[in-house]
């Protein structure tokens, strides 16, 4: 989802300790066939809560009492736990959606661009969650406007709504489809009708989405199988690229709106982004991220005394460098696990703080040691050089940098929340002055054969046909990001 | 304004201590040509909190930050007057609104229905506060909604934002024209686009409309005088009935975009919904109701120890009356002053105990006299049942009761929350009826005439053309309620 | 109660739009014998708002589940009428107080000043309401700690729970007594232990109390008539100057625990600090204030064309005024009901409106009148001037002030804010220079034995022997302030 | 510290779902000779949030200001952190604590168990925090209140304040040391004049206080020297058993007020209670944890394919047993980072959801696997089952317990939430009857041998006089808590 900045209801910015991860900006969740089934989203919601952090939503449709809607900021235990907020949302049908991107708005206003959406229409009230990024929103809007249509959000993803209002079909869920073959770009979407749950990917399937069921006629529609876990339901498949699926009456309906495109799922989602207790492609994330910590040990060994993850997201890597390479793993560095969300509004000590109110080094455990370092990526360098910086001062005899990733040099448009390109350290230097401004021992990334390697494509990338979509990496778009280019986004030249 | 039951985001009902008095639904209030205008525009709410006590909104624009908006359930005192909420509604261009009606929602589902709307067009935003009823609001939605708009609210008003989204015309002032020819029914609107304040009233003029003049270059717009007076601004004069003022620049320019009509403005503004220091019509609304009580004196004497005002409302009609009759006035009920708005979520025992925990009778001068209760209207007549109750228990000898409107027999379709006609008391009762259910010594109603009279036609009222809106009390509706009468309301049979 | 500046946990002084009333500080409640006591003195309280608007507290008892105590800044009905918190306040004892004077003060600290106290003695717990000031409270204070009492609040009452603590006394309502006999000032009292009800007033009776009757078995204890009316108990008598009572059973038992003294009520309770619906010595509160404005009638008469009050508070005193005169009665200002509290942090802009959020002219009335303003009381005159200046301002011929009480030369040390007296108007101007400084045409307060007579005094104020406490006119103070004194307090020269 | 059930005010329970942990109560820190010291203490106890999790609160002095306080529930990084709060705490000294066990209270009446206590004295202000508990506290407690002292919390470190109160010493510094020799039990004190920064450890130094240099002139002291770390200041040293510091004017002074003693310092604070990146007696917490697990391994080997720490705790064990065993190292259990904090009031299907809401199980890794589980401790065992129910529902071939530290048998007066006797799953099972229980393959403690030698005794436990205080394990309480046998506890016979 993207903001535009025109509209009047624009969120501010954040402080933000986490500068230095690329963001998700949604997790989404459905579930049709049990009773309460809002409570179901909210368990759901909360195992996706790494997806987005800022703010959530449930629509629930009950036969009685129609449609109803609770949209909050902040946590999904905070907010869709209480017995008072959920009895506001009966019934047995239920969609939800986490977000980040919303950060510092405040008050009645930014909660429009908190998803669900919902939309009424001739034929009935039908809502919509997005995960993914319109590559030809701003277009569409301007067309959408200029034809009559109001807006109330900033998000890319209200679109949709708008293009199923004006679409001539019969029905939800045929108009649904008539919208989708108008937009560009990534989309994973879970919607409702008063009688449907619908999922759809689109046909490169950048954004996941799976199927799960709970007993004999529930069904349930996640962005990653460990919100199945957390309520019980049993992981039947992933939902395919360019495949929508319509469940009613416990039965699960599956056509193909699109055009064939080959797969380009999201290379990132393994890396960081999805939990490592989720399954992707039919394998553990949790295995893929060890596995790059192996590859890694072997593309850029180095004599050292420890292997510490930074933590939480560097520490499979980590596990895996270790195993290959025989040095020890050990907790270089400890998380302060109060500090899942930003600080509200800090006092300027506060701020000044960064890196420190999260990680602390075990001083006496690296106190002249040689230390390797294992993250998950450096996007624009300034935590990697804070650690390094912590990690000397606790007296590490050595500093090595080994990322689970490839450099990162291009932003991405397809639903990540990434800096302009200017501010992505791998876009403007190579890999030796990245090593030289950090200011530490070494730094090594692992290549994009190795991590395709690690993510079970023995062969490495094939450049031709790339399984993944991995532009971040390597400026190679699946789609291209029409709006951007509009903007005056370059993309690579041509080799 | 008026809720769409199958919107799935439906407020609640809430317990009503004021269960006998008409609600004016909305007040407005929009200034241009100061600095910082959101915070007039608060004063100016301030002012007009007696027309719209649940929730309320200010829009602002500012040259640099574009439209910002802000909108809360409670008073304006306490949301519209600290710092922290005032810096985020910049600039020198402002429109606000107070409403009635969305009483015990909770949430921010129900904030939709909080004015004022805002819709971004392709000639840039503009943001709109009503004051009124739309009578063919439902037709139009459906329609709308069928030719692909996405209502966001519950409120007929937003029809006026999506008629001018799909509005062929130019500027925002020709749309705002275009909508306005569509729409039927009662509506007093100020608006704002980025660079002008806009003022209209329908061709009947139903709701009040003033224009204020704060220095040289400084306008404001108002429901009422009094909202003048509290930002210091001079009262130029009414906005005509069918006039539209568009202010830009410092210059005021009015035009007629509508057919020429006879002028029926609403005679309930006069007896109950105007603030008292509030003129209207070039006259004291206090003066009408004091010469309501005198023509009330006049048409229904009867002997008796004291006059005594039903508080607050009844006040300035019981010193007419006490000056007329020559009985002395006195105050036989006092109010609990700190009960300007009902109880939220209350105990069953305070649920119950109803009116006392508003009004108090002054028992040691009630005691053993003979009394006459003066108020401004009867509705249902539970609330004079409960007074009548409390004058009694107190001791009084005997009481009766004098009102100072005609009976309520219609509702009101243009911007009045009324109950449906088969609950109001004196649809289905003659007075003597009324005098005998409410259990009173004797009950007299001010005649339709005697209310013209006090508000200045000295020959009472032609019923060939009606000075005033006066459809509650004659069933005589001057623009046909064509969603209602689509519903199956039964207008009154032609004489 | 008074603040005692060296404790840490001091409140915040508030921008105050009522600048220029004294204050009563505080008022109490208790009742025994209902199911679900603290709901009675809930409404109870409502009732007594006008004597605190800050802040409330009850404390109940229930056999099975002990005392239980809620405190809260704010409104009575904002605080003790949702299921959820009075749920917390089970059984069928309660006593509840709402006090004045922590304004401004905010968080969990100051609350500690908020009442009922709670002391958990050998015997059982034990909790008192107090209203009323201690005027020897800094030198027992001082006493106590040196003696090894830790303090909680800054409030004066809290002596009374810490010499409780000290008594030998075997029962509670004796160490209640002992503890009473150690104090001076003034002091209403509503105590509870876990069986028993408890009243008792000083010996010069100086801030009412008053006892009601609620069925068979029920007593309630009040600050005023007004309360009782509100939980529907009849009105039995006047607690007695020096009286206390002990409810235990059903049964009232009175004891009289203090040397014998003449009687001080507090005349500013007639003419201010009381509802215009309580009983007072047998007299109706109202009946009291309407002969004040015949007695200024008689005293300070002038031509002109109408009467008005400076609502609220002026409006009997006007009504007589108007009677006695037959210069008509009229609403020449109207107050904005929305105005019960002031505002919170508001904006630089609002805090300079001042008394203009509150009140309005009726312009229309006042243009080209002579008026004569009846207002209860002034302190430092600093409002006369503002409300002269919108009379004016309006097109007012001419303004006359007449006020309803002497003029207010001392301050009050028995439980009334009052400015210190160096910023009282009446003790450094005469009342023509008050005239000059206000600015009007003519200024008249009534004089001290023209308020003995309108009290019921017929031969006026008996020097010698004077019925009430009146020191905020005369100078005379019934008790010495000791502590005042001794901070350097001069009492008035004998004469 | 613990809760006196006679209180009125008494705390509600808690939906726990971490039931199966001991808890530490207290964390304390406190600076003096920084500007705005408050802000120091914030990220101190931001720091210690692992020490107390449910409120936390700060006193800081500013020769100006005096002494300000604020406490709230909730985390410290949501109450202290916005400049709007931190501004109320001025001064270049401040102490501050954090605190478990009012969980589940609400409203204003129990945030008077919040820490720092504050006392008012004849030669002025005193604050004071604590982490430990009084086993006399009751007997205290009962003493004082027959004396006249008025209790406002519930809390057992309240007596030392009114101890204090009562003193005859001259100075605070002196009264402190007079009440502390009054006291039995555990305490690690924090406390604070208008001019002294004071640290106190009990006799046998139960829980820990370590003193702290930032710059020339500043200290701090703290429960931990991760405190430390976050503020930049240098850990100088542990304040010793029986140790009194009294900071001034930069200068640090220490002094022995108690009768020499062994230590016994808490041997929990090593295996679950202190952060791993703190170092304790001179050792790296995270160091002794890893080796438990080093020693667990040569004590209870067992073949499997997996070693999986149960999250967070029992990471460095699980990293321990790893590397002794040569068993790989893996993520079988995955945390949910969202839910450091319990819900509040859930709904009935949230609350039956227990771990699930925490933990997920890593299928795809564990599917067919033998799986060796390291946790920290076994309290009740009802975690360790239901986390054995999901391994094995996720196919895991084998499930091995090993459990980092002893059966935990008796529970702790010194300041840790233990269950009563009856409910430790240790105090009625050997371990084959809990292995069973918990229905695994294996189950094994670590010996108390073991312990004290990864702990740092090469030699094991020497019974006569063991170094720890380990009475949860071994029912050797060094002091006897008085309190509790007076009510009933049953010490361990002799043997």
């Amino acid at each position: 989802m993207r903001r535009f900045p025109a509209h009047p209801f624009s969120p501010l910015d954040d402080p933000n300790f986490d500068g230095d991860k690329l963001k998700e900006e949604c997790g989404i969740f459905g579930v049709v066939g049990v009773n309460d089934a809002a409570n179901f989203v909210a368990l759901g919601l909360h195992a996706l809560q790494h997806r987005g952090q800022e703010a959530g939503g449930i629509v629930a449709h009950d036969p009685e009492q129609g449609f109803n809607s609770v949209r909050r900021f902040g946590y999904v235990r905070d907010n869709f736990t209480k017995a008072e907020v959920m009895k506001d949302l009966p019934g047995p049908l239920a969609i939800g959606h986490v977000r980040y991107s919303t950060a510092g708005s405040k008050g009645a206003t930014a909660i429009r661009d908190v998803q669900p959406f919902f939309g009424e229409f001739s034929m009935g009230g039908a809502a919509i969650a997005h995960n993914g990024n319109l590559t030809n929103a701003a277009a569409l809007r301007r067309e959408l406007i200029e034809r009559g249509s109001i807006f109330q959000s900033s998000s890319d993803s209200e679109c949709i709504i708008h293009l199923m209002a004006r679409s001539i079909q019969k029905t939800l869920a045929e108009r649904i489809k008539d919208a989708l073959r108008r937009v560009e770009g990534a989309f994973a979407i879970v919607a409702m009708t008063r009688t449907k749950l619908i999922g759809v990917r689109d046909p490169l399937g950048v954004r996941p989405l799976v199927l799960g069921r709970l007993g004999d006629n529930a069904w349930a529609l996640a962005s990653e199988t460990c919100a199945l876990d957390i309520i019980g339901a049993d992981f039947v498949r992933e939902i395919e690229p360019g495949e929508m699926v319509v469940i009613e009456d416990g039965k699960v309906n599956s056509s193909r709106p699109f055009a064939p495109a080959a797969s380009r799922f999201c290379i990132f989602e393994q890396v960081y982004f999805s939990r490592p207790d989720s399954i992707i492609g039919g394998r553990s994330v949790y295995e893929t991220r060890r596995q790059i910590g192996v590859e890694l040990a072997r593309e850029a060994p180095v004599e050292a005394d420890l292997v510490c993850p930074v933590p939480d997201s560097g520490t499979p890597a980590a596990i895996g460098y270790s195993q290959e390479s025989g040095i020890p793993y050990a907790m270089g560095i400890i998380r302060n696990q109060y500090m899942g969300r930003t600080f509200i509004e800090p006092t300027e000590q506060i701020r000044n703080m960064g890196v420190r109110l999260k990680l602390n080094v075990n001083r006496a455990l690296i106190k002249g040691k040689r230390v390797i370092l294992v993250d998950d990526s450096v996007v624009r360098g300034t935590t990697s050089r804070k650690i390094k910086d912590m990690i000397l001062e606790a007296g590490a005899a050595e500093v090595h940098f080994r990322i689970a990733s490839p450099p990162t040099a291009w932003p991405c448009f397809y639903g990540v929340d990434t800096p302009e390109r200017a501010k992505l350290l791998a876009a403007t230097m190579t890999e030796d002055e990245m090593r030289d401004w950090i200011g530490v021992d070494s730094l090594k990334f692992i290549s994009l054969d190795g991590l395709y390697r690690a993510a079970g494509e023995a062969a490495g990338r094939d450049p031709k046909a790339p399984k993944f979509c991995d532009a971040c990496f390597s400026g190679d778009y699946p789609v291209a990001p029409a709006d951007k280019i509009a903007e005056g986004f370059e993309m690579k030249a041509a080799e």
